[in-house]
């Protein structure tokens, strides 16, 4: 399929056409209101949430999980990711498109030069 | 950048890498702890929903909406995307194997007959 | 005051003293540090979008929900509210006061006649 | 008013009151319904938890932050609050109530013993 290339990179579109399959499949397209699924991404991220809740900080790369952790882990954000495409699919949203232009904005919000100075200083971005 | 096709198809491993680029450039790796990036995608998650919040029920597509609406939305689902690439990253997860791994667990938990029967009876996923 | 009879008027300040015994019986006092506690709320509040999640609008009220539908609203709602009375308290901050004090602002913030007014052309709060 | 008593205990049909009345006031009941309030919800969680976001673990007591900080967080603790009284006044569910219950059913669903000897070995609750 067009987008999952050699080497497995795997693109918004792939994402979003793999979820616009599933829904039609199953006679899903009726539930997938944006509202819905805004609402069933909140309850996602509440999942995600969930994992971490009573972990107090935890490092990054997740050193001393299990594997079966990193594996509901990925499951939760796995979750999220495919709500949030599916839902600005529902909007008429390109997220991919969305995605880079943010990036771009953000650069100009957050010069290079300024950040680095403040960083030093401050925790604030 | 590797992952960018010619027809912009935008994967996941870039806006990765990207998110990597812009937060090392910037010193702002200290920041981004695992539950302090889950904080700030709750964050912008609030800020999705602010949209929505006293909108009543809104058709697909978003017929009514404004450019400049559209605009805004896009943004917010962008930033959604991003702290949760760069969550993913920070806790080791592939996001793009594990969103596709997690469509296949998709369609083993809900199979296609079973689904299409039910969804004419109720409103239950 | 209608339905705030002596006998049933439920006080902040006794939920807080109650989780605050709660968490001391259990020896939970060292889970509940104030991000572990936001988790936690982040969680509960994905339970609630959860039970309004394939609904659609739904009218005030819930004239339709079987009984055992309000109880599980009821038990989230509470879920919410007990991690929010426990994280306001674990951070020092009188939660009843504020809410008091939020009202005074928000009341000052949008007059009368200006929100009459607006709220007939538009759906902007 | 009167449920304010003389010492200040702020309760739960209070809060209830106060908001219907400064909704009637304003003609936005037309916005109150459930989802709505709902996302309106969702909505100032995020902005609590932009608070926390880049803070990294934070003591109890919050002892290092400035009056402005606090003042701030009360405000957005009341907010998360008073959306939260507002959704269950219209789904008709007693807020307070519903919270006395859910700490009965925790303790019972959470034995003291059972917890202090778990909470010896696991951060697990």
């Amino acid at each position: 399929m067009a987008g999952a290339s050699e080497e497995e990179t795997v693109s918004l579109d792939l994402l979003r056409d793999k979820m616009a399959e599933f829904a039609k499949e199953r006679d899903w397209d009726q539930f997938h209101s944006p509202r819905n699924l805004l609402l069933a991404l909140v309850g996602e991220v509440g999942e995600l949430s969930e994992i971490f809740q009573w972990k107090g900080e935890v490092p990054r790369g997740l050193p001393d999980w299990k594997e079966e952790e990193r594996l509901h882990l990925g499951e939760e954000l796995a979750d999220v990711l495919l709500y949030l495409v599916r839902l600005s699919d529902m909007c008429g949203i390109d997220l991919g498109k969305a995605a880079l232009r943010k990036v771009e904005l953000n650069a100009i919000k957050y010069p290079v030069v300024a950040c680095k100075d403040s960083s030093k200083e401050t925790q604030q971005q």
